[in-house]
């Protein structure tokens, strides 16, 4: 199995180290992964800038391309243009994490992780994106990508509908304590967030974004249920945005003249 | 009725300049917009860098805030503590544009345009995402200005489901030659895109995304294709990712035992 690898948390990360050092006992790993941290870029593409590429080492050894661009750009790159021009292979399937934090309900949409991921199924590749719930800074990551040396595979065979991909959070806990999978909808969880009104040396107004998450949903079939109750969240997610019922009204209520 | 209008060409752009003129006929219009251009930067948020507010003045008069950050942010920021803090009113309507080309199909992922509005939604507050379909220097935005003034007070009469915002592209045709609106699904065109590898004066390579537009639909109430037939595209978007249907289809068919 060939496998593609990116993040939004930097090549340098700790959880894209984990992941492939895992991943790597179970297929052929290629990593093309942002220079720098990219959290939160949502589904940006570089557009006005041009893209470099540079190797990058670890311990001594190749551990995979620097992209000095988004996560969604090192997935369009590879799929695109780079793979085929060094002869490598296609990727049997796109990885993209581990990220340092939680990916459920409305953190989904800023994303940087599970934008790379979306990118992949919008090239029609079958794509995951691994976040562990933790922002701790010795977060252990290896339950997570012991979890996803074991899952990829079985996701790779039993296969993902086109422009699907699965959302999987880990609970920051050792492998022993985790309760198994849940299959779950993407919740409503939300950030109660402001912005910090500060004032710099030069006696100029700046905002800083805080935030505190709020668990707004109570169902065990909501991702950060499942979390909560020690599990594995597994979200199927899409990029069809319509939403179909609001359609339908707008059809029957909105005057035909208009 | 109170709007705050922002964009994603910047506040100095034509669209959102023509979008203000006609909507302070109906309201009262607060802009806040990204100092430059953010085209193509997702749902991203700025969270590792402080914000900056200044005046934006044009033509001799104050025109609106300008924000050292993403679309996302602008509104964010707005909702959350600027307007409450210089005792302005929290508005009725979020209104995002006028974008100046399409978007459409998966253009919707990558769109600053689009996530303004949604993170209006996301607040809570009802949203407008409004395109212009042409990206000519030249392009005439006063149609589709002319349109968002008749539209926005009908769509806040109308009412619009929490979470969900109307994302409406306005083909680049005089009044008069659009054939009304169209409720419309959001379509499978694609970009078949490549980045063309090129060598700086350094002799260093550089890869720089192109792509042509793919129209893959036939259907008329699929957005591309309400606007090949000159109509006003309106597709109700919302961002719930999940996919229901593979969900049942992963809890029947995966292992219990996992």
């Amino acid at each position: 199995m060939n496998i593609l690898v990116t993040n939004d948390d930097g090549i340098d990360a700790r959880g894209i180290y984990e992941l492939v050092l895992a991943l790597r006992e179970i297929g052929n790993v290629i990593v093309m992964a942002p220079l720098g941290e990219q959290s939160a870029v949502g589904h940006a593409l570089t557009v006005s800038l041009p893209l470099r590429v540079t190797e990058f080492h670890k311990n001594g050894a190749f551990f995979g391309f620097a992209v000095s661009g988004t996560p969604a750009d090192c997935v369009k790159l590879a799929l695109r243009t780079f793979l085929a021009e060094r002869d490598l292979p296609r990727p049997d399937i796109v990885v993209s994490g581990i990220n340092h934090g939680r990916n459920t309900a409305v953190n989904i949409i800023y994303s940087g992780t599970v934008s790379a991921a979306t990118e992949a199924t919008v090239l029609d590749v079958p794509a995951i994106a691994v976040s562990l719930t933790s922002y701790h800074l010795d977060a252990d990551f290896l339950p997570a990508a012991e979890f996803m040396r074991r899952f990829t595979p079985r996701v790779a065979a039993l296969g993902i509908p086109r422009g699907t991909l699965l959302n999987v959070n880990v609970p920051a806990l050792p492998t022993d304590k985790i309760e198994g999978v849940a299959f779950t909808k993407q919740g409503a969880s939300y950030w109660e967030d402001e912005f910090e009104k500060r004032i710099d040396p030069q006696e100029r107004p700046y905002y800083w974004l805080k935030g505190r998450y709020v668990l707004e949903d109570r169902d065990p079939d909501i991702d950060d249920i499942a979390i909560r109750e020690r599990k594995i969240s597994i979200t199927p997610i899409h990029y069809d945005l319509t939403n179909y019922e609001f359609l339908e009204t707008l059809r029957a209520k909105w005057p035909k003249d208009y």
